[in-house]
């Protein structure tokens, strides 16, 4: 099945969206949200599974031609998004490149942080700069959506909880993390939002790509129109997403709607780029010494899809634009546009 | 005004609360949902007002008895959850103890880290203790809940955010913390589930012991029907709630039902004892040079309130047992009770 959340509300609206995302049909008599559909998933998938062979099959009541710019992310807002680091290739990159050793236990310990849910960018929601000075950096993920995951559930159970499969690109402040990581309790002001694919897809809906909780298909970052990465998503990810579930649900169950993220792809091969500048720029700097490439600034232009070969992008297209940001608003609280 | 939320479904069933706690009343016309009431605040709020009067007068429509054991927490589910540690006191002391220094910029540069929000337990739920030796331990805290704040807030600005206040116990495995904050990307695995008071009230419900941003009055806590703390409030609170909120909201706008928490409350005078355990036994360390307090074992039970002088408690008590935990569960994931 593919699912997407048209922007309307605070929450989308569902809709099912065709295999070849020429077609959609609204489905608020079973699930009005995706956070609905996955609080009831047990009642629900059946029938939305019923509704995509019609959609496909040419043979749904009322089917509406898809536009992806009508889309929220599937899950506008969250009750949680755990960011995890499971590309440890790119973890010890990173710290070589400014001197530091790679503590030996991030080989078996996953690296995951708890990051803000309660309000995403849509996929084609603007990248509003507020200060360049900042280190504006775009990190393409995969991420995994579960449903009620009970406390302490073991990796070979936890793969059954993975519901639907979407791409996100993980804005990060690269020049504010030092001073918070620093702190020790996380990121915060470091991490403004994400957005995601317009698409989240079933697994099933992935083939023999999706195999043992990893998706093994290139990521494809562009900025600025020009290749940018295409690694690998099955090559060189230390953890898969069940393990990451498992690492995650040791002391608490996770509720429906749980969003886990891979953390920046990384493929050790480093002819196949990168998907975030400061891997790029570390590699500059490890082979040149030098770093040439800047972080983002405004008029960039990024994006990420995921292609299988000779197929049609799997999940959409998350495309973004930097812009300037606008002075502070004083609009009254409701009327802010998120 | 004074809010509740049956433990009913998901997100909980609003109901207003009579200012004497003695009886309570639908509002399922006007809110059927807390997170509801939130989002859409500017257009509930007069009319949640005039029903509180009405019910607090005695000429509510329908009222019945207000059962605070058929309560969960006010938001049984949150978008964002973002602890501070607002009472640097307390972070010093934990510091000196273990011989660290803590950094000087703590005191101007508030401690937030991004916790858990996709399903908290009831005021009276039981802390189900899979591990003891975790290092199970409690928080009390005071917490406030906000509508839509703008991206770069000021804390003069933030003020009018603040909708709701309540009380947390915010639960902690000290002994799974060092090696997860060692890592740097914050707390996971060492904070499971809060619990928060039945009762959320409004600001102006608080009178003069709201005042700037913090709330003066003692926190109530016992331990096994003994006396364990009652440290004032809103003394030693080195940031404000408006002042944690602009620090959340420097890079981002925060979502409507943002849950906000002051961090363990704690005083310069030891005499008023503690609001954890943690800070208990550093105590000990420091005078005795010896720690003669466990953390929590099954068996134990643990009241938090904040009760004014002549007054009763405001936010009615968090009220929990510690329990021995069952083996893990592989019921059905659709079946879980959370």
């Amino acid at each position: 099945m593919k699912l997407a959340s048209l922007n309307h509300g605070r929450d989308g609206q569902l809709i099912l969206v065709s295999r070849d995302h020429q077609s959609a049909m609204f489905v608020h008599d079973i699930a009005p949200t995706l956070q609905f559909a996955l609080d009831n998933w047990h009642l629900v998938e059946q029938e939305l599974q019923h509704q995509y062979e019609l959609l496909n099959a040419g043979k749904a009541e009322i089917a509406f031609k898809f536009n992806p710019l009508d889309c929220h992310s599937p899950l506008p807002r969250a009750f949680q998004w755990a960011d995890g680091s499971a590309y440890v290739n790119h973890i010890e990159l990173v710290r070589k490149a400014r001197g530091a050793e790679m503590p030996p236990s991030f080989w078996v310990n996953p690296l995951v942080y708890q990051g803000m849910s309660d309000g995403f960018l849509p996929p084609h929601g603007d990248i509003e700069m507020r200060n360049p000075e900042w280190g504006w950096d775009f990190e393409a993920e995969l991420a995994i959506i579960t449903d009620d995951v009970p406390i302490a559930v073991t990796a070979d159970d936890a793969a059954q909880h993975i519901k639907l499969v979407m791409l996100v690109n993980d804005i990060s402040l690269r020049n504010l993390i030092p001073d918070e990581l620093a702190k020790g309790f996380g990121f915060f002001q470091s991490k403004p939002t994400s957005s995601f694919s317009p698409i989240a897809v079933t697994p099933d809906e992935l083939g023999e790509h999706w195999s043992e909780g990893k998706l093994h298909l290139e990521m494809q970052v562009t900025l600025n129109g020009e290749h940018f990465g295409h690694p690998n998503a099955g090559q060189d990810m230390t953890f898969s997403f069940p393990q990451l579930i498992a690492h995650i649900a040791k002391s608490r169950a996770l509720g429906a709607g749980t969003i886990i993220g891979s953390g920046t792809i990384s493929n050790r091969d480093s002819s196949v780029g990168s998907c975030c500048l400061a891997e790029k720029r570390m590699l500059e700097k490890i082979t040149h010494g030098e770093i040439t490439t800047p972080f983002l600034q405004p008029g960039d232009h990024l994006s990420i899809t995921m292609t299988p070969p000779d197929g049609a992008p799997l999940f959409g297209e998350i495309n973004q634009r930097v812009i300037a940001c606008e002075p502070v608003s004083q609009t009254p609280p409701h009327q802010i546009k998120r």
